[in-house]
Parts: C-alpha cells; structure tokens; sequence
C-alpha cells in the first residue's frame, strides 16, 4: 500500500538533511557508526565464548582472515588499482586506498627494516574503537581490533603475498597511537614452509 | 621511518584510484563490504554458539537494541532531522534518512493499517545478504538480518517511541522482497503494559 493520497502534503513538510554525499557516491557507503557498533556486538559475544583473551584473538584473526579473502575481490574490482611493483608500494596500498575504502582512514606508513620487507600502518585514529572507553581490567591482552589483521593477512594471500600482521601498539591498550605491523615473508621463506610441509 | 628519499619517484607511479567521494565527505564513510561480511561472521558465530533458529534471532534482536540505544545520539546529531509529527513521518526518516545513511539503501515504506500505526519497509535490495547465497536447510528459521529490527526498536524507544520491529517477509527465505514490519505501539497500550509488569 503506497502512501494515501490525503497525506500527500507531508512531503511538502518533512525536511530531510541527509548527509553530504551524493547518491551515486553512496551506492557502496554507508556511515561507519553502525558497523563500529556491530563490531562491538561482535567482540562482546567472542569474550562471552571464550574466556582467555588469546582465544578471542585468535577467533577475530581467523574471522578477518576468511573477510579478508573475499574481500580483496570488491577491493580489486572497484578500486582499480593496478599491480604493485613493492612490499612498500603494497603498503601504500592498504593504507591509501584500502584503509580509506573499508574504514574511511589513512594511516601513515612507515618502513622498519633495512631489508624493505617490514612496514608499520600508524593509526592516529581508529574509527573501530570509537564507542570502546578502555578494556575491562580483565581483558588485559585483548586486541580488540584483531579482525582487521586477519583481513589483512587473508587479503594479501589472495594476491599471491604472504604476511604476518600484528597489532605493534594500541591506543586501548595505553599506547601513544595504534600500530599494525605488516612482515612480508620472502619467497625463501615460502619454500623453506613448502618443504617443511 | 618514512619513505627512504631515494624512492621518492614512487609517488608518480603509484596510480591510485579512490572511490568517487571527496575526503571531507568520507569523514564518517565506509565501503559496507567490510561490514556486510563482518556481520555475516557475527551470525556464523552465533549459529555456532546457539542450536535454535529462535534463540539467534533472539539474540541478534538483543543486540540491535543495544546498537540502536546508541546509534540513536549519532543519528541526530548528523542527519539534523527535525522531530517528526506522526508515525508516517517517523517510519519515511527510518527508511528514507536512516537506512541511506547507515546502509546505503532507502526501502520503500508503506502503511499498512487503517489506524495508521502499522507500516512495512520493502528492500527491493537488502545489503546485508549481498555475500550469502541461501540459509543452509538447517537454519530455516533463521531471520539472518534480525540485528536491523532491534536497531531500530532500540533507536525508536530512545526517542520515546515503543514499537514492535520484525521481519516479515525475507528474500533469503524464498520471498519476493524482504519486508520489515513496525507496529508503533499506542499509549494505551504503554499503559496497559506497565500496569501488567
């Protein structure tokens, strides 16, 4: 049933001030607020399960990492990003392009090693924890944002490049800003994990 | 560390192609990729934790309430709505403000009852299920998006509102749209309710 004529005038009166987006820029956005508040609502349940903090770790890892090897097909198709030539360029990658696409955030990037193959994504604000205050006192080792690791790590598999991620530092947890370290793992390492299969 | 000044000549190459959304409109926007499979992960998690269809369901409505308790404060104070004077006016900002803004669709709403406290939003298109394929046979009962109706039933009470919010029709279950139904409950019927508890 559509809207009865009678109440036609209504739309005359109702003064929609929706966001300053335009519906074409919209067609794949919607506010963060929702999916920060979800992803609470996710955490919250992985600490009802499991009572060690290393546990939940685990499981948001492993979550991330099944999110991160269907996401990289969206993040292919509608970034058009070409193929990178570096670990750093890769890096970029996320941070630039990944991060501003699926969080609406740029963190800086820094290379660590000498060898080029150890990047840090330095979040001066991380939107995930925007309704969190701080741990409880029992949750001590949580990585709350641990599901964007294994996004991370399931992304980059699937483009043939294997990383361990891991949270450096963490703003929850007291730091002066949230750190995620990328360690690309050479191809060396990939044989020697071949062979030692 | 920053970039190293010898790979300056980088920053030509890399050719990075954001989404079509300037910075400034992107402060509080994402790609809902992110979020429609971290919500698909959420439900995997409590089909795991919970044997019955109905106590997932319950459970996801649990959640959305807590969400939507403080979505709400987010959701005025970024849509600048004005109040709205009738149950029309309330569901068409539902539907046509908060749906666009925090999933990116805006539902066709309908009334459904002569009295004029009954409406459907029909989703032509539900975001929410963009990366599930069907509900397993085992989980038949399953309203996999239940998490919307407590959202919004939490978001409603907080602005004095009771309403019932569940759905009624689902695309996943084999109908032809999927259809959310609000029944705004009368004063009386607070009333009434109060005087039972």
């Amino acid at each position: 049933m559509s809207r009865p004529p009678g109440r036609k005038q209504d739309n005359h009166k109702i003064d929609w001030h929706l966001p300053t987006i335009s519906s074409s820029a919209s067609a794949h956005h919607m506010s963060r607020e929702l999916f920060v508040l979800t992803y609470g609502a996710l955490v919250a349940q992985l600490c009802k399960d499991y009572e060690k903090d290393e546990d939940v770790n685990t499981c948001l890892d492993r979550m991330g990492y099944g999110i991160g090897v269907r996401l990289i097909e969206d993040f292919l198709a509608r970034s058009a990003v070409k193929k990178c030539r570096s670990y750093s360029e890769t890096a970029e990658m996320i941070a630039q392009v990944a991060f501003k696409m699926y969080l609406g955030v740029t963190p800086s990037v820094s290379c660590t090693s000498a060898t080029g193959d150890e990047f840090s994504l330095i979040l001066d604000k991380n939107p995930l924890v925007d309704f969190v205050e701080e741990l409880p006192a029992e949750r001590a080792s949580l990585c709350y944002c641990n599901l964007l690791c294994g996004v991370i790590r399931g992304a980059l598999e699937m483009v043939h490049l294997a990383a361990e991620v891991t949270f450096l530092q963490d703003k929850l947890k007291g730091d002066a800003v949230t750190e995620i370290g990328i360690i690309f793992l050479r191809k060396t390492e990939d044989k020697k994990h071949k062979r030692n299969k």
